[in-house]
This record gives C-alpha cells, structure tokens and sequence, in this order.
C-alpha cells in the first residue's frame, strides 16, 4: 500500500536533543534510517530517491501505543450512547451482548482505527484482542486480517486476552492456546484474583501457557492496594522460577499507587525486570512514575481502550496520551515532559520489546515531523503530524492518511 | 470588530436535547437570541439579515470559561523551557522573576489568548489578574485593554488577585482596592492560612474590602485536608454572617476531595450558595462533582493557567476541559458526559454570574456549530467550530477568528 519503498531523504529537520537547532537530514533506504546528519544536506540524493524539505519541522521517532483494544473500538462509527452500569463486570457483560446483536466487526474497525493511528504518527503498536467462549477466534481474526493489511507499515503485536476471565469461563484457555497457534505474539490475562477467584490457579494456567508457545505475557491487574499486591507478589514468583525475566507486562497495576509503602516490591519488579504499562487515568491511583524510572523499571503508555462500550475516551494520538501522562504525574518542567515522551516511544519499544526503534542509522525508518519548538511544546501542543514515515514509506501528510 | 451586528438566521442545526434529531433554526437580533425553534426555517429571513446554513451542526450555547490568567499566558510566543522547582513559593518567586525581566506584556498576551478563546467558541471568561507590589496594577491594566477592545463580543469577568499574598506583603490591600476601583469586577484571594499565615486576619481582609465595594468574591484556595476545611468553615462564617451568599466562589478546594465524611461542609456550602470552581487537575483531590450536584452546590469548570510559567498545560477549548472534567470524574455515561459540559457552559454561567445564558429566546446569542452526533460526541471528539457566534456577531469560522 500507500507509497513504495524508495530511497528517502528529509531535509531540514530538527532533533529535540539538539539544542543548537541545526537543521539535519535523514537517510532512509530499505526500510531503514541509513543517517541522520547536519551533513547530508550537503550531499546529492541516491539516484531515484524521494526528497522532502522538512521545512525546519521537529523530527520524532514513529510513536508506539502500548496498550489498546483495536477489536472493540467504535471509531468512524455513529455515536453510542454509553447507559452502562457503574461496575467492571457490568461493562463485560454490556460489551459481549453488544458485540452479539449489533454487528460489531473487529476486522472493519481495527482496520479504522489502524489507519487513524498510522496518520496520527504511531507506526508500533500492541494490541489486546478479546478470546472468549462467546466469540471465540472471530475479533482475533479480524485484527490478524487488519495486520496482514498493513504489515508494511504498521508493526502490531497481538495479545490474546481473556476479557471475560480464564478459568471462570470454562474453555477459554483452549481458546487461549488456539489463538496463540493462530499468531497472536502475547498471552493475556485478567485479574487473576478478583475476576478468576484464584489467583495461583489463574497464574499457573497463564504461565503454563506461555510458557508451551515460548510467548510473552501480558496480564490487566486492576486489582487495588493489598489484593493488586498479592497478586502481583504471585506473579513475581513464576516470573523468577520459570525465567520469565524481561518477558511480562503488567497493564495498569493500580496497586503500585496505593501501597503505603510499594519500594520492595518496586525493587522486585526492576530486578526481574518486570515492565509496567499505564494509561494514566485521572481516576484512578497509578505507579510512581518517576520512581519506577529512578529503579531502571521500564514504564510506558497506551490508551488502552479508545471510544468502545466501555468508555468514550481516547485517541489515536501518543502525543495526547504523552500529555495526559504528563498532568497525571504533574509533570510540568521540560525534562519530566520528556519522560512522558519516552512513554509512548523509547519506553514502549522496551517494554512490548518492538526492535530497532529510534532515530538512528540502522533502526526501522519510523519518522514523525510536526511544527513545533521543542519536544516539550511537541507534547503539549499535539501539532498536526505533517509527515509520517513507517517503515520508510510516507504513510501521511498533514494528518491524513496517503492513498 | 469582527462584523457587524446585522441580524442573522442560523438554519439547519440540531438541539443537544432533542432526540428527534428534528433540523432548526435559530434568528438573532440586536445581540439577542429572538427564537429558536422548527417552523422558522420555512420562515423568510428578516431584511438585511446574514443566512448561515447550519448544514446539520450541533448548536451549543457559547462556552464559559470559569477560572483562568489571561495575564499570564505565554500563548503564542517561543516556547518557555520550565525548570522551575516544585513548590508553590518556587512558582510564585519563578514568576515574579521572569515577569521583571523578560517583558511580557499582560496585554499583547492576554489578547492572543482571548482571540484563541473566541475561535473556539468561549464567549464568556472569568480571569484573575495578578496584583502585586512588584507590578502594582500594570497587568490588570493590559487585561482592562483586551476587554476593552473585545468588549462587543467577549464578556470578560476580571478578578483583582494577590498572587504573591495579601497579608505577607505590605501594601498589597491597597492595590487590590485600587484594583477595584480602577474596573476589576470580583476580589480574589488565595491560601488565607498556608500563604498568608493568617486565616482569620486574611479573611477578615478580604471581606472588609469585598463589602466596601460591593463585589464578589472569588478565591483561591489549594489548602489541603484538614486546614483546607478550617480555612473553608471561616470562610463560610463570612459569608454567612456579611450576608454574601451567592457571592462567593471557592476555585479548586482540593481540600473537599480529601476529606472523610465532607457531607456536612458540602451541605453548608449549599445552603449559602458558595459556587465551586475545579480545573479537575489528574494529580490532586478534587470536590466530589456528582455528590456536589446532586447537593445543588454550583461547580463549574476553567482551565486555570494555560501555557504559562506555571505549568505548560491547557489549551483554551472549553470542550477538551469538559473532557478532562469526564477523564478525572470517571464520567463515561452520556448523561454524565453533559454534567461535564454543564461545567463549562450552564454551571459556569451560573457560578460566575454571566446574565441572559444558555439557547432561549432573550438570551445574549452565544453560539457554537460543531459536527457532532450528540453532545457527549462533541465533547470526547472536540470537533472544530464551525461556526462561533459571540453577542450576535459571527466571529469564527472552522477554528479561524473572522476578521
Ligand atoms: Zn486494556
Ligand atoms: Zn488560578
């Protein structure tokens, strides 16, 4: 799709770690950063190549979402009306009988949402995908389907998540298996205490999983305070005892904000390097960012689910989720709005593990160019994406997605 | 400025509340809302009058922007890197000190931001001005110039307000009485006993000076806890025994969102009619919106500084502060979601006492085009604005301010 893989070179770009705002250029062939370097602008372009004045734009790396719901989204759909219930459970059952009767198809709206995200500037991507005994395989294959679809551009993995809990529902973790057989990356999991009612039992079946298809794992712990913290205490055993090190995420871990005293087990996650993923919700407690940063835990950001039948909010924008998780951590001075970045770019990489990220020669060719002084007023400010680079094809300009 | 007030005739909007969806027209004369309603769109336009079809908008009230510091705001200009300390006395002195030195000029600022204000469809605006005894009244004069040359279209609320203590700093009582004396419509005040050491004396104060000049009141107040809550109770002894209820606001009291049992404070605010102000920040506790409405206790919405030397935050889109009021509160109900707009449009007017407000004839014709299916839609999606119409004059269209 969208443009062939030609030679690429952008002129007259900024980096946001270069004070001095000497223009660069950057070489992109194969897919592939070749340079970056005030000094290219000197030199002819490769024979056939794309030339772009980068109009003194700031250069960024391809942004990542580390956590959404691409099969449940309404995006580009008519309004819906949300009259659910206040509870978790509520919104589970209200998703599957929605999905039931409405003719919700999670190939057509990953597919949406997919595209709003690449046009948006986010060239990697993890995804949770709902299995579950209702449904089966069917969401899984219509986001397989969307990834097949942009697998030029778009570097997505896949998370089979069991949304309506694993061993309470008989059969899913055969559906869990199949889906990991079917090409999802990650195995999910969902609080393994207060939605399974058992949470050894829940974790042993998890990571008995993974461990089978060699699979990273996944696992939503909205489990609060002292149950969150026994739960992810468990976690961190089978981490340890199976080698499972630099192989789990834990999506939201609310606990980690609500422990009078979280250093012990924050020093166990970094040792077993154990990555977190927050959305940053202003409603809930959240883990200590800046902490977590000082222990060498990586940490990084998603949307997690973007205007589905469970809430209204979202955007395929990592630089509005940046500046979200900025003024959840109050995060007001140029360096700390940094670290909101790193959330949604470098931090996300480590943590879903996407290779060759970041502007360097040799690292995928994922470039964002937006009108903005620095890499703080970039976040702030949400400039419109002038261009977007993915996997060095030119995937949108101006916001919008190329033919 | 802008254009003239010829009268006009809106055809072809949706009313938020009209599930029918059913096509309206709305006629406006002499800065008036004349009618509102089905049958005038098979009515002929009054002579002279400008015809804008609606094209199927949703037609919302203008928005009201409760609590911000046009005064401050480095919107527009080179982005400021903040490497300010943590501490509210580190922001205060920070300020002081750049505000000496680097020439910013409350006027050209205050007015770039009122211009981005209008474009996006706020046609009503509380703002503090700070008055200190560095800059005496220099910055209320700059903001007295923009009401001046907005005053057509813009119906700006200003609030004299000792940014650097009332109290602690000798000489400030006078100039806030000068302040009022010289067109500042409501007296601020801020932290009676963490800033100014004093809460009864300041307090004491502030009324006195209220009382003389017949203002309302409008204060700051970030005391946490258990002293926000005594500061708070004195402070309603004021009201209560100066008979100034329905002539106070209390911005932020994060002290209401960290209380045990808060019922029988929040019972007393509502009896004297003490409005609340909340900017919904994701990093503080925040007073319970719903217990509060549910009360009757007017809370309404504002960004408080945006882009300043105080935080890089805020954008002045009244609609995306309604979503951050929803993101904060946990509102994901379509119900809930028009709480959050209640915030910035009805509540605010009410909280601030903007006259003639809201979409019924008689009203100041204050109005904002958006395409959006519904309202929870348009404030989750924060569409462009079509069309702003601000006292009767069009004055932007598609995000752009008119001439
Ligand atoms: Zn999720
Ligand atoms: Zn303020």
């Amino acid at each position: 799709m969208i443009s062939a893989a030609r030679p690429l070179l952008i002129t007259n770009v900024r980096l946001s770690d270069d004070p001095s705002g000497q223009p660069v250029s950057v070489s992109v062939a194969g897919g592939r950063i070749e340079a970056i370097g005030p000094k290219l602008a000197n030199l002819a372009p490769p024979p056939a190549a794309i030339v772009e004045d980068g109009g003194g734009a700031l250069l960024l790396p391809g942004f990542v979402e580390g956590h959404t719901h691409l099969d449940k989204t309404l995006w580009g759909q008519d309004w819906y009306v949300n009259e659910v219930g206040p509870n978790l459970t509520d919104r589970i059952a209200n998703e599957r009988a929605f999905r039931k009767t409405s003719g919700h198809d999670a190939g057509v709206q990953s597919l949406a949402l997919s595209h709003a995200f690449l046009a948006a500037g986010t060239t990697r991507l993890r995804t949770h995908v709902d299995i579950d005994t209702d449904a089966g395989l069917r969401y899984l294959e219509g986001v397989l389907a969307t990834r097949d679809a942009l697998a030029e551009v778009l570097d997505m993995q896949i998370v089979a998540f069991p949304q309506s809990g694993l061993l309470i529902r008989p059969g899913t973790g055969k559906l869990l298996d199949d889906a990991l057989a079917a090409g999802a990356d990650v195995l999910g999991a969902l609080d393994p205490a207060l939605i399974d009612g058992d949470p050894v039992g829940s974790l042993d079946a998890t990571f008995a999983l993974a461990e089978r298809y060699g699979k990273p794992i996944d696992i939503h712990l909205h489990e609060p305070g002292e149950i969150g913290a026994f739960t992810f205490k468990l976690l961190l055993d089978r981490v340890e005892a199976l080698g499972m090190q630099g192989r789990v995420v834990v999506s939201h871990a609310f606990c980690l904000g609500a422990l009078p005293e979280p250093t012990a087990l924050l020093e166990r996650i970094a040792r077993l390097r154990v990555a977190l993923l927050t959305s940053a919700p202003p409603s809930r407690p959240v883990p200590p960012l800046k902490r977590c940063r000082e222990l060498g835990i990586t940490i990084f950001g998603g949307n997690d689910g973007i205007r589905d039948t469970w809430t209204p909010y979202g955007a395929p924008d990592m630089l509005e989720r940046a500046m979200l998780i900025g003024m959840r951590y109050d995060l007001r001075r140029d360096d700390d709005l940094a670290a909101a970045f790193d959330c949604v770019s470098a931090a996300g990489a480590q943590g879903c593990g996407f290779a060759d990220y970041g502007l360097h020669a040799g690292a995928r060719a994922d470039l964002v160019l937006v009108d903005a002084d620095t890499l703080a007023h970039a976040v702030v400010a949400r400039p419109v994406r002038k261009l977007v680079v993915a996997n060095g094809r030119i995937v949108a300009r101006d916001g919008v997605l190329a033919e």
